[in-house]
């Protein structure tokens, strides 16, 4: 196991910022400063009942099983790395884990997840598969997954680290990058740039509902959507009003 | 932008009888004269609410992005045909965009589709993605795509034509075709053939209504399904009855 | 069509018993006795109002049509095996269908499913396609496939034969084997190890039904999941409570 | 092990005639009837010596192996159908293989190829792996996979029929049907088929042969190909020439 | 049939320079430039003969072929646009094919890629397939594509454009492009960044020849590769006394 | 970048007795002692000119590559451990690169392998891309990758770790555990377990080249293949005679 870097603190309030932002806004913010892939593909949400998260990301690592490590006993097997993890993800941060995209054996289940839940973890990722997919569609608690995977974990994963620089469906994720997740999906917002973007995004973010309201009125694109300079001036004077309100 | 060609008008009712038929029964009745394929396999409908629609096709062609020609500012690229398709597809015709089969960018989102819906264009089905997908869940307006994708569309695709023959989720799908989509997927319907399938298509889907009622009352599929002579006669007994009556 | 084998009756109450059971815990009993990969990978639920099935697999095999067999009339091409499998799955067991993976064109609609639940049948399940999504969506009866698919069967499949061993999905399933079903998916139990392991799984199911009470109550992985001495005794102990109550 | 099918014999010199025609012609006139996708794709030829065969086809099916079926003492777990195979395909046919397009375990190796080609068997095709696949590639045996795999086959694969119809690559065989396969790969020509295009096949070979000539000598495709009346006459009239000579 | 576009003329010595330059260098000169993947993944040649070319891009495009409009006799169903360009790429150009990625049927043969050759076209390539591989194999033309298939083209295929812009295994084509070839496989070089690349391609495959020598020589990669200045001072000498010879 | 770790000394002659052996052979007796997959499916030689290896694995283990991390730069990027590894890789050993099977950028080039095999490194295995094919195809070094791939490795991989336990191709690699690569392909042996193999394979391999001389013969499998009683006394005999000789 891996000690966790020591990382520099976000700026105040970034996490607050993001969490008032759709992952669509997010995605324009990051494409504009050349990142043109954060999101993880084919990753789903499995709750139906939470929206999602925006928290630090602890990351863990899968590799195949081999018959020799991973034995038929799995709890005995000493790859006691997977419960190691789920008691250690700080509350407030999210566990994302590098299941190499193979959904041949579920990445975790209920009884994990409900456990991250009750410790205050943010919600858990990965680009695997997750058992027990019926009761985490209720569970109040953010689960994504490639897929709902019975089989058991030791079947086919082994647990080789925690806290080291992943890949999750195809994206880097290193630990205390700061993920965005909703219901439609997962991002990747690298740490250095997460202060940077929550104002741009949150602004973007409330234009664009002030913008929705004239498309839904039957208002055109054009000048609209992207904001002309026109909208732009009236969502301003709006928010005029409103803060004097 | 190529011109749309001049097309010979569909027969009257072409329209307003497929919309009586699922697509299962239009599969059929397709299959009956050699056609295979008529499914845009993989795309599925995003809105619980609408139930589908049955509209003439207006094609949109992607292909990849590259960075000389998709700049960071899409907005600014020059490459707008993205908005001018949502403003020229004629009310009540279908909006089918060919993104071949890539969703890694979505090809479009709530604001472009609630343009759609307001100008009462008929629907928008792509091969590719959609981002806002929660939001396009709740909307009175059909959408059918491969998956929710909240990557910005600039990031991998290029808008390139308007109104050419495409191809989408691997079936040939000419302007004017007829799409018809239902809450199980989406079928392309050449248009040549619209109007001679309508009315058999409309008369077995009501024979099997009726055949359906014998099933679920408990009936053997013998005779049944496919309906032999007997029943064939018994529904055209029934609807003497119901002219009747 | 093959001659459906003699088999050995299952042993008293075994598909009672695993009725109470989820599939996780059904896939770890297999797991610790060497199967790896019990479950059809890729199959899902299609009703929303069944729990699922636990019964034994009547097989039916499809391969590939071919114009010279499958002709454009399916219905007077000769091919009626499919017709004879549904009319003849006992009452009780489920029909599993060999697609080959294949969901091109659907391997049966909502005809042949109420029919199947008008007779008694448990639930069928595909690793190709189902028509008619939408409608079995709201049958109560278990259907489980890869995909929904509109195409007529006849267009890409052959049905090839009824009760002989087949893959489904990855998995090999012998007429008689026991499938479990639930809202997560579809396991296969080898017939010859049903009997064994029924008991073990519902107490498993039944000890971690306690388990997760304590989980869900706060307390931390260590000596709960997996289940060490302490909370066993303690598991034991509320039974007799519970059976002298 | 069904018992293999009384089939009419084939029309005199079918065999011979296909044999002299490259699998592109035979792909022609099978479309022109009506048969869309004859080829196996993906299935490749391994021997770099042997330029392949026409043979009439005996089959083999496999479905996934299991634990308890399929023991770690492959040899004495009873499962001999495939050494029945080799030693059963008639000589002068083909052993084809329904390996349903998993490529984990090797479906053959080396001492069953070198055994069925001292047998005097067509040659062997599968939709799987074959293992030595360097010793294959200097046998001068026509043997065609998907992969080179080395894993043994007892690990991922059960045999569990011989002579039943099967899918390969997506094409349905029926034993007795006639696979014609060269460097570039595999076709199945339906057996009803195989006399009826074997003249028009041979007569496009030597037709294209000719044609052949003039494009290499620098004419146009107009009117050469695909060829019209005067090079048909041209070639006519050499034919006239050949066979005064 | 789309208009060719008017281009700007490459500047001088573009292609000459450019044709002694290994794709692998110009991938890395492009990356600089902010090009990630100039490469057509998975598409490879089949010439044994042929090294390669470098040339300007004439582009085709496909859709998926349909019942109604790609007939049973494909030379009459009137779709020849294929005929017509082979017969009007320019001589020293190269055909590039769209074929979405399909390799179902075959985008072309060995009388097309013949004639080709005779007209002095460059080369062709194809993210679909190509039947007769054996005959290509030993023509002294250089052929790119995903796989050998034997299936015609008229069975899944349909010509639907010339000169327009495509994707091609992934990657952006523009009419005049200019594709750069190897033993390796296929690089699109957006036509305005051909001239600017050109030499620094040029000059990095000079000094790598040089560099290779010393690791050859068993020298260290550090300061050898990437090169650093010594090494750089070096080969510039070198040249000196070279040119000085 | 991990410590390497600490492990038990190979018992002598381990790795030269697995030099005379096929990987087949290797995998079966994997398979008897209960590891089903040990072949890194879909990895291929490269070189026609060198046959494989056996040795030691030092691993190194990619992630995708982030925009912020991976800059046009690749060299001075501060990324170097792909020439640490190169450099690093103790002689007689073998380099075994997790690419998470992501072909789009090379994993390394023809100045790398050449270095690698300068300083005595055994060969080099990846689940992803190596550029310059046609160069390592001459190159008397082995290589084995899962495509050709020109686009440079910075686009699209980062260079997380060495000598961490990795999968590549589906199989999971420990630093030390036994890589045996011929021309069919790569098999992992587990360290702890490649002592106890090596006489058997040895053994198995003999005998079955005795066996092949009488399949080649013309003898048929029943008693040959798997071998009886017999003919391993045969052999036996056969081993006296020529030790006697």
């Amino acid at each position: 196991m891996t000690t966790t870097p020591e990382l520099e603190p976000l700026p105040d309030g970034t996490l607050e910022k993001l969490r008032q932002v759709s992952t669509s806004t997010i995605a324009t913010q990051l494409y504009k400063r050349g990142f043109r892939q954060p999101q993880m593909l084919g990753v789903r949400p499995f709750s139906t009942v939470a929206d999602g998260f925006v928290a630090e990301a602890f990351t863990m690592r899968f590799i195949p099983a081999r018959e020799d490590v991973n034995t038929l006993d799995p709890y005995r097997s000493g790859n006691t790395l997977q419960w190691d993890a789920f008691e250690s993800v700080p509350p407030g941060h999210a566990l994302i884990v590098d299941s190499y995209g193979d959904t041949r054996a579920a990445s975790g289940g209920d009884m994990l997840m409900t456990r991250a839940w009750k410790r205050g973890v943010a919600g858990v990722v990965t680009d695997g598969g997750l058992r027990d997919g019926h009761v985490l569609s209720q569970l109040p608690f953010p689960t994504y997954a490639a897929a709902v995977t019975i089989t058991t974990r030791a079947a086919w994963h082994h647990v080789a680290d925690l806290q080291v620089p992943i890949g999750c469906a195809g994206v880097a994720v290193y630990p205390g990058d700061v993920i965005v997740a909703d219901r439609d999906g997962v991002l990747v917002v690298p740490r250095a740039i997460a202060g940077e973007i929550a104002d741009p995004s949150l602004e973007q973010e409330q234009l664009e509902a002030f913008v929705a309201t004239k498309i839904a009125a039957g208002e055109p694109l054009a000048g609209n959507y992207p904001p002309g300079d026109k909208i732009k001036a009236e969502y301003q004077a709006s928010l005029g009003e409103s803060s004097t309100a």
